[in-house]
C-alpha cells in the first residue's frame, strides 16, 4: 500500500495580483510595458538607489569594529532613535515627553503583521479595520487573515479626477466606534484647515485608532519634513497610533526589508507595556530583525553631511518624477487626446491614478501590452524616454476607441 | 476629563530567560563569567566569525553589477539550492526526485512561525508538539502561542550523564498519534543501528510528523556532511516533514537571521502545493526576507574554493570546542573533583550539558557568580584561557559545597 501524503489535502494557493509581473514576463510583445514595479526607477529603468548608499555600503563591509553579534530584540538601539527622529522631528513634543517609540521590523509587512497581533490580542473593541483599496494587498490581507473585518474605500474621487478629504470624511463618520483605519497617503490629501480639524475631531469622537502608513518618506514633496507633517496634528491632539515606516524605499535598498512599528501612547509607563508586548510578539515572529540595511540608513541619518546628500538625491527623484507627469500630460495634450489630465501633475508621488476607466484599462493591457493594476494606480516612474511615445500613443488610442464603442 | 489611553489594559510583558544576560551585565563582581551566550566565541571571547565572510562581505558591496531590487516571495532562488544541497547532499534521493524544496525565511523562528502556522492550517489532525526542554524557548513557544499543545521532554539522562536514546524512543511511543516532533541534535544522540530501526519504525507507524531543527551544520562534528546525516534516513523511509535550517551561525554572520524552511513531500506537485501555501504565509509574515546574509553565504557555497576554506573553518572551531572540553575535563581531574567527567567530552557542538544538580547550579550562579541556564547546558566557548580555573575551581568548590551539606 503506498504511504499517504500528510499534505493529501493542501491545495495551491490562490494567486494575489503580484502575478500580474509574471503574466508580463512572460508576454513576447515587443511593446510590452510595465507600470506596476513597486519600486522607483530611474531614468534608465532600474531600481532607484540613494548615490550616497553604496558608498556607506562599502564603509560598514571595511569597518573591523563591527561586530555581527545577535541585535537586541527590539532591533538596533541607534537606527530606531534616528528613524524617529526623521519621522517626527528632533524637537518633537512626543519624543521630548517619552512617549514615542517603536520597534525594528523587517519590511512593512513585518510592521503591520506586528501592529495587527497587538491590537487583535490587546485592543479587542477595534476589531474593525478600513484600509484603502490599493493598499487591501498586502496591508489589508494581513489584518483579514488574523480575523478582522476589513473594508475597502478609497479618497479617490474618480470621477472628478482627484483626491477628495470629503470621502475620507464620508467613511469615518460611518465607521463604527473604535475602527482602526490604515492611513497611507494622506499627505497627499491636501486637506483644508477646516477639513483637517472635521477630520480629527470626528475621529477623536469615534475613537478611531490611527495606523499610519509611510512607504516611502521624502517622496511626495522632496522634503521628509513636509512629507510627514501631518502627524504632528495627530500628536498635538493627543492621539495614540501606529505607524509602519518604511525606510528602504527612501534610500533604495528594497532588497533589505527595513521598517519600523512605530508606537505614540498618551504617556511613556503605556509605551513601555505596548513595546514589551510587541517584543514578546517580534520574538516568535523573526527574534531579532537583520541589520544591513539598518546600519546603511543610521549611517547615513547620523551624520549630517550625508544626510545632506541623502535628501538631495530624494529632491532628485521628485523631480524627475514631476518632469515624466509634466512630459505625458504635454504628450497628451499634442495628440489631442479628449479630457484633461491636470489630475496627473495635481497628485504627488511616484505611483498616481492615471484616472482611466476599467475599459480604457482593459484595453491597455490586452491590446497593448501596457500592464497596469485594476486601481489604475500607475508608478510613474517605469516611463522614460524609451516607452513614453508608446504609453501616451496607447492611452490616446484607448480613449478614442472606448468613445467609439460608446458612442455607437 | 483626561483621555483615557486605548492601552490602558495593556500590563508589562513577563521576561523570558533571556534576561539572565541583563542580570550578568548588571552584576558587578570581578570574576562573573556569562556561560549562556547563543553565539559560538572565539578564544578572544568575541563572537566567531568564518574568517572567508569579511572579504566576501566587502566584493558584494565592491559588485557594481548587483541590484538591490526585492527578492521574489520564495527568497533568493540560488540562495535556497545551495543550502538545500548543503543539508543533503547534491545527489540526494530527494532532490533529484524534485521533492525537497524550501522557504528562505529571516532566522529559525521564522522558519519555525512559517511551518508551524502551517500546520495549524493544513494538518489539524497534528496539533500535539513535542519539544526538547532546552528548544522550549523559543520554539517551543511559537507552537503554544498558536494554540498547540506542547510538551517539553529531553534526553539528556541526569543520572548516567549521557545523551539517551532510549528517552526519545519512550517519549515517541507514548505520544498522541500524528504528533509533531521537533527534533534538534538527534544527530547528536548516537543511535545505534537497532535504536534507529525502531525508532524510524515507530515513527512511521505512528504517523509522527519531524521538524528538524538543524541551528549550525558543522558545528557538531566539523564535517558538514556528517552532522546532517541522519536526515537521509528520513528521506529513504519515505517520510515527510520540515526542517528549520539555520546558517548564521555555521558563517558567523548572527547579526543576518538567514534562515530556510525546508520541506520534503512524497512528490513535487504536493511540494508545490506546499510552497504555495507556505508563500502566503510569509507574505503576511516580512513580504520578501533580506538578503544581505543570504548573499554572502551563496557566494561562499557556490565556489568550491571559498566553500573550502569555509569547512576549514568549521573544523577549526570544532577542534577548538575539544580541546576547551578536554582541559575543563583535565583541569576537573587534577582538581580531584569527585565524580566522572567523561560526560563533557563525549558530548559534541558548543552547548554541552555540565552535569550538575540544580544545587550546585545554584552555588555557580549566586556564589561564583558564572551565570548558567536552567537545564545546566552551557556553551563551551565562552570558557577560554582567563576564565576557565576560575570556572573549573567554582565546579569543584561547588561541588564539595553541596557534598557537604547532603552529607550533613
Amino acid at each position: 500500500m503506498p504511504t499517504l501524503s500528510v499534505f493529501m489535502d493542501v491545495p495551491l494557493a490562490r494567486k494575489l495580483e503580484g502575478s500580474l509581473l509574471k503574466i508580463y514576463k512572460q508576454d513576447n510583445h515587443t511593446h510590452k510595458t510595465f507600470l506596476a514595479y513597486k519600486v522607483c526607477l530611474n531614468s534608465e529603468g532600474e531600481p532607484w538607489t540613494s548615490s550616497v548608499v553604496p558608498k556607506i555600503r562599502l564603509q560598514i563591509s571595511r569597518d573591523p569594529s563591527l561586530d555581527y553579534e545577535y541585535m537586541p530584540e527590539m532591533g538596533m538601539k541607534s537606527f530606531i532613535q534616528s528613524s524617529l527622529e526623521l519621522l517626527f522631528g528632533k524637537h518633537n513634543q512626543a519624543i521630548m515627553e517619552n512617549r514615542v517609540g517603536g520597534l525594528h521590523t523587517v519590511g512593512e509587512a513585518g510592521a503591520f503583521q506586528l501592529g495587527a497581533q497587538f491590537l487583535k490580542t490587546w485592543c479587542q473593541d477595534s476589531q474593525t479595520v478600513y484600509i484603502i483599496s490599493s493598499q487591501k494587498e498586502h496591508h489589508g490581507l494581513i489584518f483579514q487573515d488574523l480575523g478582522f473585518r476589513v473594508y475597502e474605500h478609497s479618497f479617490w474621487n474618480s470621477k472628478q479626477l482627484c483626491v477628495d478629504p470629503d470621502m475620507l470624511l464620508d467613511v469615518v463618520e460611518q465607521a463604527p466606534h473604535g475602527s482602526i483605519f490604515v492611513l497611507g497617503n494622506i499627505g497627499n490629501c491636501k486637506l483644508t484647515q477646516n477639513q483637517w480639524v472635521n477630520l480629527l475631531s470626528t475621529m477623536k469622537i469615534k475613537q478611531i485608532f490611527p495606523f499610519f502608513d509611510i512607504p516611502c518618506q521624502g517622496f511626495l514633496t522632496g522634503d521628509v519634513e513636509d512629507d510627514t507633517r501631518f502627524l504632528q496634528y495627530f500628536v498635538c491632539h493627543g492621539f495614540e497610533f501606529f505607524c509602519s515606516q518604511f525606510l528602504s524605499k527612501s534610500f533604495g535598498i528594497y532588497d533589505e526589508g527595513v521598517g519600523i512599528l512605530v508606537v505614540v501612547t498618551l504617556n511613556n509607563q503605556l509605551l513601555l507595556c505596548v513595546l514589551s508586548q510587541l517584543k514578546t510578539i517580534s520574538r516568535a515572529l523573526w527574534l531579532t530583525p537583520p541589520t544591513m540595511g539598518a546600519r546603511i540608513i543610521t549611517s547615513i541619518l547620523s551624520n549630517p553631511a550625508l544626510q545632506g546628500e541623502w535628501k538631495q538625491s530624494l529632491k532628485g527623484v521628485v523631480e524627475n518624477i514631476m518632469l515624466i507627469k509634466e512630459k505625458v500630460k504635454e504628450k497628451l495634450r499634442l495628440l489631442g487626446t479628449p479630457g484633461s489630465w491636470e489630475h496627473i501633475t495635481s497628485q504627488t508621488g511616484t505611483h498616481s491614478y492615471l484616472g482611466l476607466n476599467f475599459q480604457q484599462l482593459e484595453y491597455l493591457v490586452k491590446k497593448k501590452h501596457i500592464y497596469i493594476p485594476k486601481s489604475g494606480r500607475i508608478n510613474f516612474t517605469c516611463i522614460n524616454a524609451s516607452n513614453i511615445d508608446y504609453i501616451t500613443e496607447s492611452i490616446n488610442e484607448a480613449i478614442l476607441y472606448t468613445k467609439e464603442v460608446n458612442d455607437f
